[in-house]
């Protein structure tokens, strides 16, 4: 089985070119290959397949079929559709610069210039607040929606929190859970750190960075740099949609050795 | 760069071929190699590299360059040698299935059956008794040099230790760090965790593996089967020498796409 490896602002992803839909990705699979020890490692799987193969239709040639690192399905990763857009100008799988690309979220955006590659997501929507509590810490903050649910905490120093722990936070405002950032800055620009629900705290998070710009903006229009542990990104909030723009990277291609056969869908 | 990747039960490195000496491997392109998010991910690097070619004089042919994930040196790596000997048998490097390959600890005996890979190491040498803090327990051990230092404690319960933080240890006896290991078993078999000095814990430890067994046979030679978190080993203590076996494996092959000419040593 061929595969790449990438990554955006250090959120990193296993690549499988599959044009004709002919992998069987089961849960089992994408564990196995984005096992950091035992397999290739990565936050999760992006699958590059042909909407006509999987009987999507109405959308554009390709799709993004993202997994997450445990197998299961999610609608978007900002930071992975950002590495996928790489992926299809590198291999010539589009021809241009800018292009759009299915996801389960609906079409995506990508504008690549160099060694940055930006998508266009749903624009976040803050809703109201709510507390966390991070260590010994509760701090306030502000809740907001970019199709998964984030709580943006303004706090002094953002190097100073423990984010070990899973948060502490209210079930009844956010019954599927909730991704916690904290932040320092303003529309000038901020930086932050995520714990990501399910996965601990990563060195990116696009939704998150896409959450905290609609923050830092005040709820308004604009464009502002969101400094990550990972790198920096660049978040464009739009009347109608965001831009989440930054680095992506394809490290490595090469062949996965183990269950080749197996992991081919009968025919 | 061509690169593979592999693990024995769990402790995985980026392998490179590099049979004439030609990659100028520097402790930044090891480091960058070893990263679980920006690179490939690896525990470690084994270069696998002519003898001849980099003038080491009276050795196998095939000589093990093993870096440690920050690029330093290290002597040897046992679960490291497992996955050498497997690559060397897989891709041809050797005929037969018994062969001597160098070290930076002299050459070392592999035995490759099946899914199993055997190496010779140093027979462990006990030579004393101290004392490990493990979170809010202190815990009493015995220390074993293997070539790296060792302190193998025994404990009620392995799973109910807290190896989150490094342990406190006597920096007297162990002025160069040491790696802990908690143990539960007897001469008919044992389980193990391990905290690896300068890691943290890690799913499995050879020369650890190794040290445990030692201790696990009183002190005298045998046979006994070390379940670590990673899998299952087993270790062969005789007079003069020690063999570990168990799994290894090759899980990916391909090509590393970044700072590839600048990887290479100028002519």
């Amino acid at each position: 089985m061929r595969f790449l490896k990438g990554h955006g602002t250090g959120n990193d992803f296993v690549v499988l070119p599959d044009p004709d839909g002919a992998l069987a990705l089961t849960p089992e699979l994408v564990a196995a290959l984005c096992d950091r020890r035992f397999g290739i490692g990565g936050d999760g799987v992006l699958r590059v397949v042909r909407s006509s193969a999987i009987g999507i239709e109405r959308s554009p040639e390709w799709f993004m079929d993202y997994r997450n690192s445990d197998g299961s399905l999610a609608e978007m990763c900002g930071n992975g559709a950002r590495v996928f857009a790489r992926f299809l100008v590198d291999h010539g799988y589009v021809t241009g610069t800018e292009f759009e690309f299915g996801t389960r979220a609906g079409p995506t955006s990508a504008v690549v210039t160099g060694d940055t590659v930006a998508v266009s997501m749903r624009r976040p929507r803050i809703h109201g607040r709510g507390e966390a509590r991070l260590g010994p810490l509760t701090v306030s903050g502000e809740a907001v929606d970019v199709g998964n649910p984030h709580l943006v905490c303004r706090v002094p120093d953002v190097t100073a929190i423990d984010l070990r722990e899973p948060p502490g936070y209210d079930r009844a405002m956010f019954p599927a859970g909730v991704n916690v950032e904290v932040i320092e800055g303003d529309a000038g620009g901020g930086r932050m750190r995520v714990y990501e629900r399910g996965s601990g705290e990563t060195l990116s998070c696009g939704t998150g960075a896409c959450a905290v710009a609609a923050v830092l903006l005040g709820g308004g229009t604009g464009t502002v740099a969101v400094d990550v542990p990972g790198g920096r990104v660049t978040v464009t909030i739009e009347a109608d949609r965001c831009w989440l723009a930054g680095p992506a990277v394809l490290v490595a291609e090469g062949t996965y050795l183990v269950d080749e056969v197996l992991a081919l869908r009968p025919l």
